[in-house]
C-alpha cells in the first residue's frame, strides 16, 4: 500500500527568477508533523542572506558555489540532517542516480572512503578559497553589505521612477526584480547594457519574460561602484530607448 | 510488449582497474546488427590512446578531463552519433534524472539556449588550455609519447624481475598494471613510494586488491623522468622491504 503521507517539502529560499525571499519560519513544523523532511534551495542566498540551516530546522540544504560565496561555478554545497540521513539510510528501494547516490556518496565521504567518483579538486581549492574571503569579511557582515547595496540600488531605482517587482519585505538583496516601464523593450534594454557598458543583467522566464529586469547583486558584485555603474549605465540605455528618466545616483549615494 | 533485444552494448575501453586495453574492432557491427547502440568509456584512453571514434563507429563516447587530456578533474567531454542522437530524440519515457537528460542539454548546447544548468566555465577554460596543448603536441605524437614512456617503464620492470599482469598485445599505455611479488606488502610499498619519494601509485582493486600495482603515466605525467623516477623508487622501496631487485634503470633508459 502506497502512503499518501508527503515525504518532503521542497522550498526555494531565494528565487532567482522573481527575486522573492521565501520566510522559513514554521516550515520546519509544518513539515516534521506530518513525518516530511524539509528541503531547501538556498542557490541565490547562501552567503548573501541569513539560511539558518539550524535555527530553521532544515533537512537537507543546498546551495551553489558560484552566486553569494563568489566562487566559480561547478560544485553544490549540501548537508543534511541527522533526520534526512535516517531517512536516506533506512531507503530499501535502490537510487536511480548514481550521481546523486547519496548512501554511495556518505561511504565516499566519511572514514570509508569508498570510491565514488574523482573529485574535481581545483574546485574543492575555489570553494576553499573563496569561504576564507567570507571568513575574513564576516558572515553576518557580508549579510549586511549585501543588505546595503540592495537599499542603494532600489532608492536610485525608485528615484528613476521605475518599480520594484516584489514587496519590500519579500525582496532578496542579491536578485533585483525591476519592472520594465511600459512602452520600453526590454531586450534592446539589456543589450545596450551589454555591448555599451558590459554588463549583463537577467531577463524574466516564464510569464514574467519582457516584464523584469533581474539585477544580480551578489558576493563580490555586490558594491557601492557596482550599484552606482548599473544604476547610470540603465538611464543612459533607457534615455537613447526614448525614455528618459531622473537619475538615480544621488539617491543610491544618500543610502551609504 | 518489452522488447527483449539488447538496447546498447556498453564496454569500456581503457580499463582503469586492471590496465587492459579492450580492442573495438568489430564491436559496432557486432551491436548495430542487433539494433543496438555501442557506448564506449574512454576516460583513460582518450589523449594518450588512439580511439577512433568515428572509424570504430561508436555511438556514445565519454572521457574525463583528468587522465590523458591532463586538465584537473570535474568535465566529462561526451560525444554522439546520429544514431544515438536519433534514440535519443524517439524515447517516449520520461528522463529519470535531470542531470543527465541529453534530451535538454540537446537543447542547451544546441542554437536554442534552453537554460539546463550553470556551465562550469573555470573548468571549460581549463579544459580548452588542455586540448590547446595537446594540439601543439599533436594527437599522434601524443600516443608515441605515452606508448614510449610505457614501453620504457615494462623493460625496466622486466628487468627488475617483476612482472606485469596485463598480456603485451592488451596492455595500455596510460595504466600500468604490475604484479605485486610474492612476499611483499603491496600497501607499505606503496607507502614508502608515497612519504619517501612523493610518488603515488593505485593499489589492485577487487580481486586484484593486493596483487598488483597501478603505475598512471598519462598527460604531462607520461615523461622519461617520471619513468626513471618511479623505478628507481619503487626498487628502493622494494629493498627496504627486505626485496632486492636489480635497477630497472639502464633497461628503461635504452627504450629511449
Amino acid at each position: 500500500m502506497k502512503s499518501s503521507k508527503p515525504r518532503a517539502l521542497a522550498i526555494v529560499h531565494a528565487e532567482t527568477s522573481t527575486g522573492v525571499l521565501q520566510d522559513l519560519t514554521g516550515l520546519a513544523e509544518l513539515a516534521h508533523g506530518k513525518g516530511a523532511l524539509l528541503v531547501v534551495d538556498a542557490v541565490t542566498s547562501l552567503g548573501g542572506h541569513p539560511v539558518g540551516v539550524d535555527r530553521n530546522a532544515i533537512d537537507v540544504c543546498y546551495s551553489g558555489t558560484q552566486k553569494c560565496l563568489g566562487a566559480p561555478p561547478g560544485l553544490a554545497p549540501i548537508t543534511f540532517s541527522e533526520r534526512a540521513l535516517e531517512r536516506i539510510r533506512a531507503r530499501k528501494s535502490k537510487v536511480q542516480s548514481w550521481y546523486l547516490d547519496m548512501t554511495m556518496v556518505e561511504k565516499y565521504w566519511g572514514s570509508d572512503r569508498t570510491y565514488h567518483h574523482t573529485a574535481p579538486i581545483s574546485m574543492n581549492y575555489a570553494l576553499r578559497e573563496a569561504l576564507r574571503i567570507v571568513c575574513d569579511e564576516g558572515l553576518e557582515a557580508r549579510w549586511r553589505r549585501h543588505e546595503l547595496n540592495h537599499r542603494a540600488l532600489v532608492a536610485g531605482i525608485e528615484a528613476m521612477g521605475l518599480e520594484m517587482n516584489v514587496a519590500p519585505e519579500h525582496r532578496l538583496w542579491s536578485l533585483n526584480a525591476v519592472r520594465v516601464p511600459a512602452g520600453v523593450d526590454d531586450a534592446r534594454v539589456r543589450g545596450r547594457l551589454l555591448n555599451d557598458s558590459n554588463i549583463e543583467i537577467g531577463g524574466g522566464l516564464g510569464p514574467l519574460k519582457g516584464k523584469i529586469w533581474r539585477i544580480g547583486l551578489m558576493g563580490s558584485g555586490s558594491s557601492r561602484e557596482n550599484v552606482l555603474l548599473v544604476l547610470e549605465a540603465l538611464r543612459r540605455a533607457l534615455d537613447a530607448e526614448g525614455f528618459s528618466c531622473a537619475s538615480g545616483m544621488e539617491a543610491a549615494q544618500g543610502t551609504y
